[in-house]
């Protein structure tokens, strides 16, 4: 608010000036009483100015007694997930009533670093929905990799007071945390020093170790499972975030935690939704349908996804409709299943049965490029030999995150290499570090993914984001590391020293500035040529959301980083021959 | 929180190293879930650190399954109403629970203006109690009298930043809010600059003037007064704070209003509350124990003593037990009728049964005297010539605060002087100038106080505070007068040229360091002296609360300033003669 802006809408309120905009017979779900009501609204310099009363308006649209519903606010989402530009993000999910979002830039912050921060922020600035963003607090996620940048608390003082920087992200470091570690304190003690605000991460957690975490004033999760894990983090002080992503699906089995009184800590949030998933389903929308289904009163769970996140991120002028706040909202038939048929960001009409009307402008990223910066690309980068028949395995299991520690007979030639042999599923997978030309790489072997033939490749690979590729020959894994290094980031898939498909990422290697539709349509493009021209792979996993988990050495049990095969449950590397 | 803190307690909480205090067997109150449960409570450094576990604690507390409530935080108050200085509140509202509180010095501002906040922020630095401060946003509260000070926009901007000062206190002007007055959006956009809180002070006002009002993000109430107006203005976006002071009493009232879902947005204050009150009836938990025997469910009514203020003037730290937090917080037997017995700031006893066990230091105000600087005492001063035998008379109506407006023949002398009449009940009431020297001063005549003989005079007088002196003759109101000027402040009481008691405000001539039982002893005699020496006043109304609302301009219908006898309703000066 300012004082012009103020002077407008006050004199618009009083009847003294025209209103930009009156909402006629809208039914208006007041969040702080949960009910609703029928009323005119009025809206000037963007924001609701007053409901019933003797005032007049330039424009007037006629509800005609839909529902009235304050923009949703997702509180925890990684843009990144989407594949798409926060222009293009904005532009897929304003159509759902996603008029906010609480973005934790930790995936191209691990690419780019700060150079990434500011090209979010600019991005943010442009776009129609608003964005704002926790600064990431682990960069790298673990030193067991090379991620493009670190991101200490100097970095995080560069840049903590933009207003857009609403406190630090997902603590995921708990070990850190509790062990008091001096370099995590100085990274909270930014937020302490601001009173910004402290994003956790902690799953499976609760007792003394959930106490000790949450002393440091972490106020919020999002990785709660069950009710009484919410009960608990609730009653402790903390926000639960109730998780709708494509793949980690919390809020059913969450919604039997929630009472007549801690529903008010509770918020909704997507963490990670793939494109498919918000152009098929929606986007926090699809979750808090499903919360209504599951029992929880539909004034409550718009509360969640609004008023709740407002009070628990501070974003004071966003969350309800109410005079003074910015007037973000969507229309709909029913409450009970909430389908918006138009979206309203600031007063305008952003969005309406299902199709963006106001498109974010793109923001060109001139420090983050798709780049992969290998400076030997050579066939000797997927040497793996052997001084043993028998080697460690990476298996991976259903669902495709976690995997177990397996072990095979293997065939070696004359050199010691690993040779791939057909009747059996055990492939190559490389990393590569892509960033700064470190020269980092390694390879291991994989049982469980299934492809007959050829290589998959991907820049997407968490936390670090380098090069993973997976496959049976070294030259169709050579061209397809070539391949992305051309091409700048991105996703291919590679056979007989051909590239049969290919999904550009050109910012960062993890996302684009083209639209939800056309992702989604390469990416089912992408699908079909593994299935019907590859020959398909294990159909309990996706094949690139399976691919870009498998460095992620956080997760147990076996993974595979740019400095080899990393054993999650022994916390260190192990060879690949036993 | 700092870094060598969250090290002490992570590890206290961690088991690595001994926590302070372990309160034992506590029948722990959870504001979130709305819920108790038998626990152990970990304290270090001050802060709680966590729940049952594997810990030590240096010493221990069994609390033999009483309830552990967390602190109470009175939302709105006015230290300067307990006729205490800050050290001494803090000593006096400590054993009923209250340990924090949000305080707007508009009283003593109104008479030393920023030397005033200054003393104020001082004396909370070094007091037990938690105090936050708002700024005073009317001083002066009308411009129909001559203040000690004005503050304007540029007087908030050097001290809004004090992370004591959480916004903007009891926006009053309700008129110059909607008239978009330029020097108020000044005021307000040091608050929409720092997203810092604006209070509101909104009597009566609904629809269409409440939401412009509101449009300029004033977020709070406390002078709600129906059920209707509750939801209309919890609705609305604000918190409304239940308020039961000395003389406003809504508690109970508003509990109807409160719903299984607006009751996250209800606070509790005090706002005004005599020496007297707080002594006999307690503090906050006054209003708290009121609501809970109103029907307000006792979980529900201590998050809104605790919690739902913390959440609405962002005080993290304070307002539940949890980790991380301050550790304040009281043990009582029972929930639906709380009696603290013992209670505990930042973890530490501070007082039990009733009595206060550690005392706050106090603070020499260096700037902030009762002075009252008023240059030529005379008689003069007492002057009320009358052009007629006909003169307008303010009419004390039952309560005390709100006059009629009233006329009588009076008699004059031969110099047209208004001569009393023994058997008429019409008193002389003076207002004089105190702050600046200024020479103004008014006199008018009253009815309604009953006063048989004598004079009264105070230094309290709403909300400019300059002297008001009540009497029949002038040489005991003159002697009043300057029995005031050389004792620096207080209420004095005179009869045949003798001061028969007096009451001591030597801190801005509103405050004393003395002990409130002291004071409420001193208010005792004061009485006594009223009414068995003085031959009594009116009984429907008390002499000293009466007398210090005479002079307030903005509560119909005739009142006297310093610049003269005042109607409200027709908001002007008119003569005292007809």
């Amino acid at each position: 608010m300012d004082k012009a802006t103020a002077r407008h809408i006050i004199d618009a309120s009083m009847g003294r000036t025209k209103a930009d905009l009156v909402i006629r017979n809208a039914m208006v779900v007041d969040v702080f009483n949960c009910r609703s009501f029928l009323s005119d609204v009025y809206i000037k310099d963007g924001r609701f100015i007053g409901f019933d009363g003797d005032r007049t308006a330039e424009r007037e649209i006629d509800a005609e007694g839909k529902y009235m519903v304050p923009g949703f606010i997702d509180s925890h989402c990684h843009i990144e997930s989407s594949h798409l530009s926060p222009s293009e993000f904005s532009n897929a999910i304003l159509p759902s009533g996603t008029t906010s979002v609480v973005a934790d830039p930790h995936e191209i912050c691990n690419v780019s670093g700060l150079d990434a921060m500011h090209y979010m922020l600019e991005s943010a600035e442009n776009a129609v929905l608003n964005i704002n963003f926790m600064f990431p607090s682990c960069v790298p996620a673990t030193f067991f990799e090379h991620s493009g940048a670190v991101l200490t608390a100097k970095e995080v003082e560069t840049v903590i007071d933009n207003p857009k920087i609403l406190g630090l992200g997902e603590m995921m470091n708990y070990p850190g945390v509790v062990a008091a570690d001096d370099s995590i304190l100085d990274k909270l003690d930014t937020c302490w020093k601001r009173g910004k605000i402290i994003d956790g991460h902690i799953p499976s957690i609760s007792g003394q170790g959930l106490d000790a975490y949450l002393s440091t004033l972490i106020s919020t999760d999002h990785e709660c499972e069950t009710p009484e894990e919410l009960v608990e983090k609730t009653g402790k002080g903390m926000y639960v975030l109730l998780r709708q992503g494509t793949v980690c699906k919390n809020v059913e089995a969450l919604v039997p935690g929630i009472n007549e009184n801690n529903w008010r800590r509770c918020l909704f949030c997507t963490d990670d939704r793939q494109p498919q998933s918000i152009l098929r389903e929606g986007h926090l929308s699809y979750g808090v349908n499903l919360a209504i289904k599951a029992g929880l009163d539909p004034y409550r769970a718009i509360a969640c996804a609004t008023i709740n996140a407002s009070d628990c991120y501070g974003l004071k002028e966003r969350g309800a409709i109410a005079p003074g706040r910015f007037a973000d909202f969507f229309l709909t038939e029913r409450i009970d299943e909430i389908k918006p048929i138009s979206v309203f960001v600031s007063g305008e009409k952003v969005a309406e049965n299902g199709k963006i009307l106001k498109r974010s402008p793109h923001v060109v990223p001139e420090k983050v490029e798709g780049a992969v910066r290998v400076k030997d690309l050579s066939l000797s980068l997927f040497s793996l030999p052997l001084t043993s028949d028998r080697a460690r395995v990476i298996r991976i299991l259903p669902g495709g995150v976690v995997t177990a520690k397996d072990e095979a007979v293997v065939k070696r030639d004359e050199r010691g290499e690993w040779v791939h042999e057909k009747d059996k599923d055990i492939l190559k997978i490389t990393v590569i570090e892509r960033h700064n030309n470190t020269g980092y790489h390694a390879s291991a072997l994989i049982s469980g993914y299934g492809l007959k033939h050829g290589a998959i490749a991907s820049t997407i690979a968490h936390d670090s984001h380098n090069i993973i590729v997976i496959g049976d020959n070294d030259d169709d894994m050579l061209l397809a590391v070539k391949s992305l290094k051309e091409k700048g980031g991105g996703i291919t898939l590679v056979m007989d020293n051909k590239e049969l498909s290919y999904h550009r990422l050109e910012i960062a290697g993890l996302m684009t500035d083209e639209s939800v539709e056309s992702v989604v349509e390469c990416l089912d493009e992408l699908h079909r040529v593994v299935e019907e021209e590859m020959g398909g792979v294990n159909r309990e996993i996706d094949p690139f959301m399976t691919l870009c988990f498998m460095a992620l050495p956080v997760i147990p049990a076996y993974k595979i980083t740019d400095c080899g095969l990393f054993d999650v449950t022994e916390f260190k590397f192990v060879d690949v021959s036993l």
